[in-house]
């Protein structure tokens, strides 16, 4: 039996989303069990079957605004903390949660801890491809100031996450950059990029950044300044453009009825660039799988992290991931 | 009577953009002398009025290609070079070139040199915002690895150009972080953070790269790194989300006859993603308005970049920026 526990009161949509995707989930996978840790009178409001999922009851909550060390170490009995300590004592395989980001980084990282042989987990949530496959980027933001040997770190773990979960035989493992010839970029990219050709992946080469959506890579390592500004980049400038084609196209009658014949059209495009298919962004480096949903996920996106979770402890990817790095260690 | 040499032959449409360009700001502007820089048989083909129009004939060109430094120091007769030489020797005010972007840069700092007190130079565009404003970023990748006092020149830079050229009154100058809130960041955002909260600009704080579109400030300073990245982030969101749009909107005959009553508007929205309204970048800290026309750029663009160059000499950017950055050094 594997057991998932989740941070039931995390995220826009909690509990409602957290609930029905466990639901979702408990049928699906039959030898899977659930742990819901948070308000049991909330939960139960959407909880219609019980098989296989259980409540962690408790009121205490991590909100977004809060800062993230002081209030995973003051809030000891808040559902993100109690769902990370499910894993921490052996009581769960995985967790998730859609809350407070920097919080769930420190409270996998204090309770859960780092893989030996990973100096710094990486905050990795797939993005959408025009082709639909998507590419994990490393990192988003869990390590700033990354060093070249966290990168190669990434890269073995992103590698190791796309075979064994995303099925991608031979995952292209690209390097962010500001041009694509070697020897171009910062100092930080030009001591990785010779490393990285060193290791025992499928190194491409440098990616750049307008290229990212068209599919060159299955796997992007980047220090976590960096890839947040691409992810954020890509979210604001699709969200701009959605919002003023929006306000363009329904500015008058007739182009309003035209814009109602194409809205299928739209909206298969607006659910391309949307990542909720993909599952959350992983904590990868800690010895345990630990997911950060969106923090607006709905049913479907919390159900993805869910399979996901599930099929990194199915694949046993912390264990390969274990015995990778141990090898690059002793390549060296 | 101002002058301003152009490289003819650098871009994609080069030269009929460039002659174009140039005969339409010599009508415009009667107090500019234009010198086209490139081979003469082909500018003839597009000169139709010659007035306060010269050209200085040579064959040599520099390669989208070469390898910038080396091209610089070798083809010494290139039209890019000979261009930015006409500055040097005090023959023109200001200088532009469509082509090869290192190769600028190198030219311009090693040609025209530095102004007093700026370390290092910033490649710098404006990029649309929702509003029609666009906001101005520094750096996109003249110094990849910048330190806090690089970005305080470049805020400094940013802000005089705001005021002078687009005629903002009291510019917000922005950090590009990963998040709004003070001491996030890397170690640079964080160093500079406090250096910029006590320089003598509009500080409105950090920036985050969502945000950007909308317009939340009108000069964003960053590492060329960070700022090359986003530049081509958005870039390439916004030039994915167009060509799955017409695929997707031309897929059926129905919808081809809807998308086809929404063409004006769709142009509409790509125009105002477009920046060829802004002018060029500007490699700003040099002691002479170098300017980098975009390599697709057409008739209109290139007549922005010339435009962008006459204002910044007559409105004398680099002189004020010069005292400025002299202000700024006393005060510490």
């Amino acid at each position: 039996m594997m057991k998932i526990s989740i941070d039931a009161m995390g995220g826009d949509n909690a509990p409602k989303a957290q609930v029905e995707a466990a639901q979702k989930a408990a049928q699906t996978y039959s030898d899977l069990e659930i742990t819901l840790v948070g308000n049991e009178e909330e939960i139960k409001k959407y909880l219609i079957k019980e098989e296989r999922i259980s409540i962690l009851h408790t009121t205490e909550k991590i909100e977004d605004t809060d800062q993230p060390t002081t209030a995973v170490r003051r809030k000891k009995d808040s559902s993100m903390v109690l769902a990370v300590r499910e894993v921490k004592e052996g009581r769960a395989d995985a967790t998730i949660s859609a809350g407070n980001t920097g919080a769930l980084m420190t409270a996998g990282l204090l309770h859960v801890g780092r893989i030996k042989g990973i100096d710094r987990p990486a905050l990795s949530p797939m993005l959408p491809t025009l082709n639909g496959k998507g590419f994990l980027l490393l990192d988003v933001g869990a390590n700033m100031d990354a060093k070249p040997q966290h990168l190669v770190q990434y890269a073995i773990m992103g590698h190791t996450y796309m075979q064994m979960v995303r099925n991608v035989r031979q995952p292209r493992v690209g390097l962010l950059n500001v041009g694509t010839e070697n020897g171009k970029g910062n100092e930080l990219t030009k001591e990785t990029f010779s490393l990285l050709e060193n290791a025992n992946i499928n190194f491409v080469g440098n990616i750049e950044a307008r290229d990212l959506l068209n599919g060159v890579a299955d796997v992007v390592v980047s220090d976590g300044f960096s890839g947040n500004l691409v992810l954020k980049s890509i979210e604001g400038t699709a969200g701009a453009l959605f919002s003023i084609m929006k306000k363009e196209l329904t500015s008058s009658l007739f182009s309003k009825m035209a814009a109602a014949v194409l809205k299928p059209r739209f909206r298969k495009i607006k659910n391309q660039m949307s990542y909720s298919q993909y599952g959350g962004a992983g904590l990868y480096g800690l010895k345990a799988p630990v997911i950060k949903a969106h923090g607006s996920s709905d049913e479907t996106a919390v159900f993805h992290a869910i399979r996901q979770a599930y099929e990194m402890v199915d694949q046993q990817v912390v264990t390969i991931i274990k015995s990778e790095v141990a090898k690059s260690v002793n390549e060296e």
